[in-house]
């Protein structure tokens, strides 16, 4: 079993359903609310977990209703919450989902995410032994990211960023990295002058962007490569990313080479389509491994 | 101490502000989120009971965590709540509330309120002893408050029809109607056919349109009365309608003509809106009084 270091956001996503998405100064009738513990870090942390890693969450939640309703989802998920701290100054983050007219429109609250400092992160980081990866998002502060990679760069501890949401990395933070797992979007930001083929060459074995149905694409030095994604009837498509995320990590921790990590990943995340929910649909390992034999 | 049936709805405000209010397929980053107890049963329900009458809410929510808050801020504000039934089949109703650039778009889920069936509320109803004056608005389903109407109209129970969030009504349910509380786009949903003075004309002494800071209007039978509003530097607006129609309710059933009544309700509502927060502006008896004096 590896041992996984998730260091992100968890959130509850307040999902409310309605024909019509409400314009300023109007109230319009929903047709169902519900609470779904979400978040890129622990919807990371709970899809590393189901695939039969040892994962520890490294973040913070409010005080609350929500933040108990979190760790209480991480724990019956077997993501290690030691590094979990309730704090009482702030809320617990939220994501205010308006699921109307085919498409959805979210206001995020980061709330406790916010809090989760440089120091906080490193001294969980330094507290767990044998870490075998790291994984990471950006829901989190800026700087804290950009340190953690720091960190795990000078203490020779792989590291995954997965730069989302999307917002301009400093270069150094970059070469700290030793994955970057953009999805086109995001890799449109971070190398606004570049072409995908031409961001993937700088990076071989690096960077892997992501390309939602199509696959995952990367360099292998001498040529692109693209690993195409199984092919399926999508139900929800959110948590694919984090899916595949996660299991790109559980995959390198136990030593599968790039190219079988990547087929592992695209696996799993294309099983996490198949069902409604972030966490809902994500796969056990069992469920992937059947599908690959 | 006069006993006021408030049948109605009661749900938990979810509000949350940002910049900018999301269009469909945008995430944007809020600044805060809070829960604020709501439902304009509830928050008539308190505002009564704040105004020295003893309040019986008449409602349903989940049972679930919010359904549990409901209760317990009912009761922490004097409200009886032996007539409220946590349900398990549905949630609590909640109201979904974006305050962006100045405005908020609100979505209702109805939930638990959608579920006060004409039994239930004629059931509890019967069970209170010595109602002076029922209090009705429009959470609820239709059917419930034709019903109540009716029933008071039989058994000469005072009763006010808050027509509120507009929809049109069944002319016998104006008829059983003692008192009907529309504001000026309710009246006009109401009445589409007539001017405010016809409507008024129609209704002497029954028909009472508020016009927000202009104040309250009303046929006295040979001439159109407008009861002026308290002016006042106003923080916070949500609620003023709930706060007027709980002091009317009190006033009434208290005794007073319907002159001093409107007065009182006025005074009552204009305080209303000098803090923030739909339940949180609403005055004590004292602070009415003192300002009356």
């Amino acid at each position: 079993m590896r041992n996984i270091c998730v260091i992100g956001s968890c959130s509850m996503d307040l999902v409310v359903t309605s024909d019509k998405r409400p314009k300023a100064g109007e109230t319009v009738l929903g047709t169902s609310f519900q609470t779904v513990p979400g978040g890129k870090g622990a919807n990371q942390a709970v899809a590393a977990a189901r695939l039969g890693a040892q994962v520890f969450m490294v973040g913070k939640v409010g005080d609350d209703h929500y933040g108990t309703a979190i760790l209480n989802n991480l724990k019956a998920n077997g993501v290690r919450t030691d590094y979990m701290e309730p704090v009482t100054h702030t809320e617990s983050g939220t994501a205010h989902i308006v699921l109307a007219e085919g498409d959805n429109s979210i206001v995020v609250v980061k709330g406790a995410n916010d809090d989760i400092t440089p120091a906080y992160a490193l001294n969980a980081l330094e507290q767990i032994e044998k870490v075998d990866m790291v994984l990471i998002q950006q829901e989190i502060p800026e700087e804290t990211v950009d340190e953690v990679c720091k960190y795990c760069h000078s203490h020779d501890i792989p590291i995954i960023l997965n730069p989302a949401p999307a917002r301009p990395l400093k270069q150094e933070t970059i070469d700290h990295a030793t994955y970057l797992t953009p999805n086109e979007h995001e890799a449109s930001i971070l190398f606004p002058e570049l072409t995908i083929s031409e961001a993937l060459a700088l990076y071989p074995a690096k960077l892997f962007i992501t390309e939602g149905k199509q696959g995952v694409r990367y360099s292998a030095g001498s040529k692109e490569v693209l690993i195409p994604s199984f092919p399926v009837e999508p139900v929800d498509t959110t948590g694919a990313g984090d899916t595949f995320n996660a299991a790109f990590a559980v995959a390198l921790a136990e030593g599968k080479d790039i190219e079988a990590a990547l087929r592992f990943a695209n696996r799993a995340a294309s099983l996490s389509v198949c069902s409604f929910g972030a966490q809902g649909g994500m796969p056990t390992r069992n469920e992937v491994e059947e599908l690959l034999s």
